[in-house]
């Protein structure tokens, strides 16, 4: 016989999830009640408004997708996207080799333009695209690059973009709540984020943004959206304005309880605060990971606070250390992806998981595992080196 | 400012979400782990067993899809189904229509083959649909029809299509945990069901199967699966056998504990008494609603024990009776869908709902009710009539 699955209390300081605040697991844990009852419409109204503040957008269609990013950055692309559309991509990690399968399974073609991993995306490039590419409809890019730790400047992308006539899509799976984020003043056409990362909750729904000029081209489509579940034709009716609710499908209702209480506690913390934390914890992480020796992957000027990238060290093997962190501390770091794979870990520092007795727990477990390998061992350097940077901040 | 949101204690007797049982949310609300921890690896191979003897099958690719029952369907349809290729759809209600825009929206040909709503799909006119098509290479039905309660013959609709050479997607989103159903000895190639309604579970996912025949179809498919979020090829590779499990996308991880517990709770109850369960609480349900004057919409011999569809007495206000149900007994049924709005309610009797204190409940607070908006009164006439079901059982 199966018995109930009690899991371990974790620290969660990997690429996501992240450490889930109690307070958003014992909302989520409230009874459930009907998709469709008008207290749960109220509750769904005051969701719109908090996805708005935290994405810094007055768009109307501004929801949560009921199924994970991935699901997210798919309901992007099917109702952006039709058969034959040209769509530039800027690759700058794993995520937008996700992104041009989405393209290809729309049946359109994918114009890639890449960036070494690790780095943002070259506005100069992207504006080569747009100009041998005429007939591109859209750009899409990512934001927050979550297996490199690089961010982009949307705004001079999306300048661009618009220039040549072209919407863009912008991946924000790692970068809503933990940095600056500001889709209407930086003029993102399409954006999709992910629960499980900077806004602490857990894992499931990926909260969506559509402009305007969006909600027109996907009103004025020539051929219905592939996906019936993820069409947003049908989905407006359930979370469009009014009373009037039309049944699409049973909304995760208790994963939305989760998220709006982690949205009221972004609220409550103000974004900028918000914003403000990411970055003065990273820079105490960073502090203590220099001292360990360890190498970011992204140069300082295009690194992300809540995604951090350290090159593995000579000789020192990856899985043997995130063994030692995950079985003698309960401490989850994440592996490298795809390329990086074996040579880098990354460390989240995002929501509820970026705090100072995470900071200095995650050092002086590294430090320790580190030396059980035989690296060089910092001698207590690297914590201090952490707290010193608390204490000049 | 917005504040948390407190929902209410509701009693959930309509067409799902049902009653979830305070283990469950309990279970949900346990701390979050990453989704590529090897405890939550064990945890996935206990759902896949627990999964297994749900559906009554030994079919491997047994999961859940990390989004709710409507993309549970669509999993089925874009995995099995290719541009240009025929598809012969029974429809008896509301769903058979929207496995229809499935299929259109792969780009193949939908054969519908009518049934009146509120009876069976009657395995002659599929015989006649597979005879009239012998391009046909799936055949889609539902087995629990949720909009009217209607229950079809799963083993021979499946024993016609394997006879002209056709695999089965089989929706079970009502019946599964409530009402027989043996995937394997009755020959489903393809099935999905949802977590809100008989494993009295928490909305948001979809339990699918998928049997070694289907399994062949989708690993030789001449075509990339249009959705990359259900492309079952790449699934595998997170949820397939094995201590290496290839990231795919972020498992909503609270949301699976709940569907464990539930599945524990299953197999604790029995899969056979949980049936016989329904049964005997429909029975119960059936004799107060009929001395209520209330007629079934489904002949008894197709009826559902876990969705009772009744038609509303004439001159009797839909919404305004379930408008006092809501607000005078926290209690939920459900209205009519497509074209029974306003004509017939819809009364749930599902996992943890399914119990001799809803039943009472109900079958009282109806007729008070309907007393209320002047139909005629039972005299606590109904409430005995169910007491003596139970009496008699």
């Amino acid at each position: 016989m199966i018995t109930s699955f009690h899991p371990p209390q974790r620290t969660l300081m990997g690429p996501g999830p992240s450490d889930v605040n109690p307070r958003i697991l014992e909302a989520m844990s409230r009874p459930t009640i009907g998709h469709l009852d008008p207290l749960f419409v109220q509750m769904m109204d005051e969701m719109k408004s908090l996805l708005q503040y935290a994405f810094q957008t007055k768009n109307e269609l501004t929801i949560p997708v009921s199924a994970p990013g991935s699901a997210g950055m798919e309901t992007c692309f099917v109702n952006l996207v039709e058969a034959g559309d040209t769509v530039i991509i800027c690759q700058n990690g794993v995520f937008g080799a996700r992104m041009k399968e989405n393209v290809e399974r729309c049946g359109a073609t994918a114009i890639m333009v890449e960036d070494d991993w690790g780095r943002a995306c070259d506005p100069a490039k992207l504006e080569a695209a747009l100009k041998a590419n005429p007939a591109a409809t859209t750009v899409a890019f990512v934001h927050a690059e979550t297996s490199t730790g690089a961010t982009t400047d949307v705004k001079a992308m999306c300048d661009l973009a618009h220039a040549h006539g072209c919407l863009t899509i912008v991946d924000a799976v790692t970068s809503l709540g933990g940095t600056e984020l500001r889709v209407d003043a930086w003029g993102v056409d399409a954006i999709y984020s992910g629960t499980q990362k900077c806004l602490s909750c857990t894992p499931g729904l990926s909260p969506v943004s559509f402009s305007e000029a969006s909600v027109e081209r996907i009103k004025n489509r020539k051929t219905k959206v592939q996906s019936w579940f993820l069409d947003l034709n049908l989905v407006m009716g359930y979370w469009g304005k009014g009373a009037k609710r039309a049944y699409h499908h049973t909304a995760p209702v208790n994963a939305l309880y989760a998220l709006h209480e982690s949205l009221v506690m972004l609220q409550d913390e103000g974004l900028e605060n918000a914003w403000a934390r990411h970055a003065k914890h990273h820079n105490a992480l960073k502090a203590g990971l220099e001292a360990l020796g360890l190498t970011f992957v992204v140069p300082e000027d295009e690194r992300l606070p809540q995604l951090n990238a350290v090159t593995i060290p000579e000789g020192v093997d990856d899985a043997e250390v995130r063994g030692i962190l995950l079985n003698d501390y309960n401490l989850e770091i994440g592996a490298g992806l795809g390329v990086m794979g074996g040579n880098v870990w990354r460390i989240g520092l995002m929501g509820y998981a970026c705090r100072k007795d995470n900071v200095l727990k995650c050092v002086s477990a590294l430090d320790e595992a580190l030396n059980r390998v035989g690296a060089p061992v910092s001698q207590g350097k690297a914590v201090a080196a952490a707290l010193a940077s608390y204490n000049n901040s």
